[in-house]
């Protein structure tokens, strides 16, 4: 029978569970495969700590070399995290013919052209599954069986962080800060959680999607970024009383060759799909112009999750190896040659609905002077709100609008924010109702 | 450029979602396949009808063979339904050495062994994505990025008529029969309804699932079968009461090496993702020992999500002609000689939650007589419910138990059955609260 080698870099929490998927499942992968599939050799500088896994004598190592050199190894998982050395070692795996599974999407983000087109040179192949949404096989359904679609956009739960937090938010009424603490003492969120909660990961991974989708290059500095920081209880409590829960979102949506791409706390209504992905899990619903709306769910990080996401790509290239189909599909989708850079829609063109707070004082014709201003700019009223039983002297007004230009909101808030009965900048949260 | 040539059998609604992704989406198969691709040919008796698409001139012909052997067509999509002459045409193409492409459950269901053998024995593929979860990727993502997993269990919305059905009874209140009238009168139920109302067509999408997931054969007549027709407005009432909604799911667990296969009504929590696939949308969820739950949603049906399924599965073969890679993922997702019959466990030997509705007379002790036999059944009241404003001499108990074993409620609903005091015959649905 034949046989396909794989070399490991990282043996931290997801590295173990690939070495428990090759533990427990080697039968079932074989069963699928009709090969047998090894894994040769695991590097990593801390080669005494106890990850809870049994490991053959003579496969640890702490020379990454032993991996990268090494003529037996076919392909090598990078699990190293951050850009050095994995750039170094992912190159350097390509360079002696190996091909490349990773879940790093920040080195993505920052280095993938370089690494696929050394790939591409060298004919070798990079696949990268478990980067966006951990054990969801979203990017492989893209570049498989949803491949003839048009994509029109792509919408997703991506940050198991922010989800955690804000679905705490949601059930128990806590405050941002609280629940953070929290989730850090739980091990949900980093003890420099920036990465996270300001939405950078999440636009790591809609950079990734949107290459796949619609086959064209995004600068992750190009994508709108708000994080959850700013969110607070009274806003998902009047979010509920207005039927929609507060998540974060990466939205993308393609409109005659212009793409907009964004992260930030979006209401979406309660009943849709999206909006009971709670916790820790994650989901991409995508709408494809012969599928229509697509949605994948399922658990965004984690050990298992991720070496499920991670074993399902080195079984594919495992695949092409044995029949001799090394670059069957390619790794962005796309043909190199037909990937393009389609323009992004200035994010003050956008178009969205509305969720607008303010802390006024209590006179009379205070709404009647905010209303003006936004009658002023065309932005239409769909519902307003101004609950009993606020404290003294603060008065919560809270409004959603119709469709209205992002840049009109922004003019807007300004000129309201600049009246003297307003206590404190306004908050706004934009509102996506075509998620059915 | 390359190019591989498409032969289509039957131009009827998918038919015609298959011709507009070609004139459509052209551009975007090529740039990702690095080929052209190109439908050479349709075949259908009927070539007058109008369709609502454009088909170039000496494409369309009434004879089979002009797709079946013609030497330039590589792959050939059948999307004629039903048993004959669907076989006979699936057999001749493979016989002729062309790849087949089908959205036939039923003919799958019966003849799959058959058709398989001969493809295996010829060399060539026959892909079926479309035949379950219409353009969801269900059957690619456990063949490719979820194939190093065991499957623990499956649970499915797979038929839109009767997802379509009870989604109008929950929303509205209404009775089976009415909705059932409505459905026909605009098309989303059949003139005989009988195969997707009492889920035989669920039962073959099941079937198909088994195979994939677990490396098995099942037969569906071996599959228990219950559909809707028996849910009244009434039940869905009480469930929504205990928090639950009524899908008709298709379930199958596998334990200890013995698998569960059945298709009834079930009472899900009203929070699980899968209690708001409404309509007739379709979704699959799916849970496997490394990647946990995953659940894929989408339409279920329709031309042109269809189409993108069958269409996917033609790329999947091009993608494997033009490298030379056929054969390289097994139909079944298991290699052939991997395929084993696990037993099923017999219906009466299942456990599960039950909701149990009585039609009792107004009398003392009822309830009494009722929770006794319960009991001597070893059957656990979880909650109880005795409505207000009921009709005169007949009251309604609702019950919920805990965990039992089928034969024990059978057994005692049998006995309770025959007491004086009720008046009909007992309902029971079965509880699913697994699904988080």
């Amino acid at each position: 029978m034949k046989e396909v080698k794989v070399g490991l870099l990282g043996f931290g929490t997801i590295g173990a569970g690939v070495v428990r998927v090759f533990q427990q499942n080697s039968q079932v992968m074989t069963d699928r495969l009709g090969a047998s599939i090894k894994l040769a050799r695991i590097a990593d500088l801390d080669i005494t700590t106890d990850r809870g896994v049994q490991v053959e004598e003579g496969v640890l190592t702490t020379d990454a070399n032993q991996v990268l050199t090494a003529p037996d190894i076919d392909v090598v998982i990078e699990l190293i995290g951050g850009y050095e050395p994995a750039r170094s070692f992912v190159l350097k795996a390509i360079e002696n013919g190996k091909h490349v599974v990773t879940a790093n999407k920040a080195l993505l983000a920052k280095y993938g052209d370089e690494i696929l087109a050394a790939a591409a040179e060298k004919g070798v192949e990079v696949m990268f599954e478990a980067s966006v949404g951990g054990g969801i096989p979203v990017l492989s359904a893209i570049k498989e069986n949803l491949c003839v679609n048009r994509f029109r956009s792509i919408f997703g739960i991506l940050n198991g962080t922010c989800n955690y937090i804000l679905t705490r938010m949601t059930d128990e009424g806590a405050d941002f800060a609280a629940v953070l603490k929290d989730a850090q003492d739980v091990g949900y969120a980093e003890a420099d959680p920036t990465f996270d909660i300001e939405g950078v990961d999440t636009a790591h991974k809609l950079a990734i999607l949107i290459g796949l989708c619609y086959g064209t290059r995004v600068d992750c500095d190009d994508i709108h970024l708000e994080g959850i920081s700013q969110i607070s209880a009274v806003d998902i409590q009047f979010a509920r009383q207005f039927g929609y829960k507060i998540k974060l979102l990466a939205i993308s949506k393609e409109v005659d060759g212009e793409i907009e791409a964004r992260v930030h706390p979006t209401m979406i209504p309660q009943n849709a799909p999206l909006a009971d992905v709670d916790g820790v899990f994650n989901a991409v619903r995508l709408v494809g112009d012969f599928v229509g709306p697509v949605m994948l769910y399922g658990q965004g990080a984690g050990m298992d999750a991720t070496a499920s996401a991670v074993m399902g790509d080195v079984m594919s290239i495992a695949r092409n190896q044995l029949t001799g189909a090394i670059g069957r599909t390619p790794a962005m989708a796309y043909c190199p040659t037909a990937i393009g850079k389609l323009p992004l829609k200035a994010m003050s063109d956008i178009v969205s609905r509305y969720y607008l707070r303010f802390s006024t004082v209590d006179k009379p014709g205070v709404v009647a002077r905010i209303a003006t201003i936004l009658g002023n700019y065309q932005i239409c009223i769909s519902s307003m709100m101004q609950p009993e039983g606020h404290a003294v002297d603060t008065v919560p007004i809270v409004i959603m609008t119709d469709d209205a230009r992002e840049a009109d909101i922004r003019s807007a808030l300004d000129e309201i924010d600049r009246l003297d009965v307003v206590h404190e900048p306004s908050h706004f949260i934009r509102i996506e109702n075509t998620i059915e």
